[in-house]
């Protein structure tokens, strides 16, 4: 059945309660202590008894992870993040889909606390007073990602709208007179969150409210999600155009179809940039210029900043909003070949 | 609150048990009269009160969902899937992953036993009588998918080994001299499950087994992690070489080594051929040689045989062998320019 903790205990001669702060990551212990602990637990192959640490300590050691769905590379990359940092920690993570359905978030965070998970990271669909009471109203330790909903609440993300500025002051960099921004969200304002997807188109029109005057650059928005059928009827040769996408799925959608169907040079006849920096990027060509942040970090933050919580037995409503969280993660452009 | 069963029961001037027949898509019941129904449900956007049903059939509603990871981009559509497909029957899904680490996957399976999840799709990372003796000691309906365990087990999937089989003779056609067969799973032979892996590999072996006396092919396995590593101390050159890889994520990988570090053209210096068909091989060039599957089928066919477990309220026990089911879903060799 594998080592226990009294076993780790006695080996290390201290007590179970130390050897707990060591596995846990709790304070008061010496830095020599931890390390020799955590030592012996690796040598013997220490498992934690998740069973027996909920009973004991009166949760289920789970908590759901609540996404739009898998498509879009940068979600599974948040998601397998997330289920290796609460792994760690000693959690279980239930991933439920809300295919961006706000009927469909409800019905999903009503099963997770009716199931009594220990907290929820939640990336919302939903926003506005009546969800954030909702919310409340669950009494389970949340935290939000990237879809901020407001000062209430915990909050992991990157700053999405100073993170575009910079992307497009990029562009401009290189001359382009007219940009064309992609994003198909912008057409659910005011029905559901979009928060880091209007973030990121403000921060666009940031970069281009502060063009010197004498410049002159256009700007096209497309906001339906057949953005490909609007692109075809677009003269995107005619000036020096740069396609700007709000994320990397499109940018990869909108390669393919300048590449190979309209039969244009990338970035010679046409430039293009994403946001996210996901992973298969690294098989496309040509390298598509991005933004970058490290999504395992945001991950990984979110479960720390969740566990926090849960551990320290704060419920939603104990928190005031002054001590309420927000880890902003870095961000980086990276210059591919694309523009 | 939205429209009932009730309502739809009286608008319709039927019972509510054929409204529920309707909409659960059970026979007694005529075809107009169904159409009448599920016409009325769609126009007062009906939703079904998940947490009354519950109730009322002494469920809870959820099936879960046991995968490896979502690093392999086929996992990720899987889940997409079988979460789009269950929800479309009232049910909701819990992704869990393994990390394809045995002791995680049976932690995850008493978890989803233990908050008394419906049914389960499992992919299984053990195997062996004793893990079979576990999976029934749960009593929860169980389907597996992709690694079969045995005859005990309703199972979905394709046949990997006819599959590999066919592309490798589709490779041999070409005339290629050498084989180069990248599964690093194959290293886990008789420590994990590596079903799918294994019956690959059999099929290319099947495929090799039937070349001509006069003709002389070479293969050699690589079953190192680390397959870039091994690939760079190998004159790929000298002999006319295919590189076949037991998933697309492994085609990937080589690709990018082989075209952007060493420099070689493909198909022209050496081939490639790729097993899944991903969805992002859409923007990949060249484009991949592969065997495609319907991941959505086999997604829809794994929820479709658990609810009907399920709702036939059949445990694993009472199912002899004979009525187990295998759903094996069609594949294709889908031709690219990579070989």
């Amino acid at each position: 059945m594998g080592i226990t903790i009294k076993d780790i205990a006695r080996i290390c001669n201290v007590s179970v309660g130390t050897v707990d702060r060591a596995l846990n990551n709790r304070p008061g212990i010496s830095p020599k202590t931890k390390a020799r602990i955590l030592q012996v637990a690796k040598e013997y192959n220490y498992r934690p008894d998740y069973v027996a640490q909920s009973l004991a300590r009166g949760r289920t050691m789970t908590i759901g992870l609540v996404l739009f769905d898998l498509y879009n590379r940068s979600f599974a990359q948040l998601a397998n993040a997330v289920e290796a940092s609460a792994r760690k920690r000693g959690y279980s993570v239930d991933l439920v889909l809300t295919d961006k359905d706000p009927a469909i978030e409800k019905e999903v965070l009503n099963r997770l606390h009716a199931r009594k998970s220990d907290g929820i990271i939640l990336f919302p669909i939903n926003e506005g007073p009546e969800f954030e009471e909702y919310l409340q109203s669950l009494g389970t330790p949340i935290v939000t990602i990237c879809n901020r909903l407001s000062d209430h609440w915990d909050y992991v993300g990157i700053n999405d709208r100073q993170a575009m500025k910079e992307a497009t002051q990029h562009v401009l960099a290189q001359g382009y007179e007219h940009l064309v921004y992609i994003c198909p969200p912008l057409a659910y304002r005011g029905v559901t969150n979009i928060y880091t997807q209007e973030e990121r188109y403000q921060g666009c029109l940031e970069a281009l409210a502060e063009v010197p005057e004498g410049r002159k650059v256009s700007l096209e928005v497309i906001e339906d999600k057949d953005y490909v059928e609007v692109l075809r009827r677009m003269p995107l040769e005619e000036q020096k155009t740069a396609i700007m996408c709000s994320c990397d799925a499109y940018a990869l959608e909108v390669m393919h179809y300048v590449q190979y169907e309209r039969q244009l040079r990338v970035p010679d006849d046409v430039g293009i940039i994403g946001f996210d920096s996901i992973d298969v990027l690294k098989y496309i060509r040509p390298e598509l210029t991005t933004v970058e942040y490290n999504v395992e970090q945001m991950g990984c933050e979110a479960v720390n900043l969740l566990l926090e919580r849960i551990e320290s037995a704060g419920s939603q409503k104990d928190v005031t909003v002054k001590e309420r969280k927000q880890r902003i993660i870095d961000y980086k452009i990276i210059q591919g070949n694309s523009l």
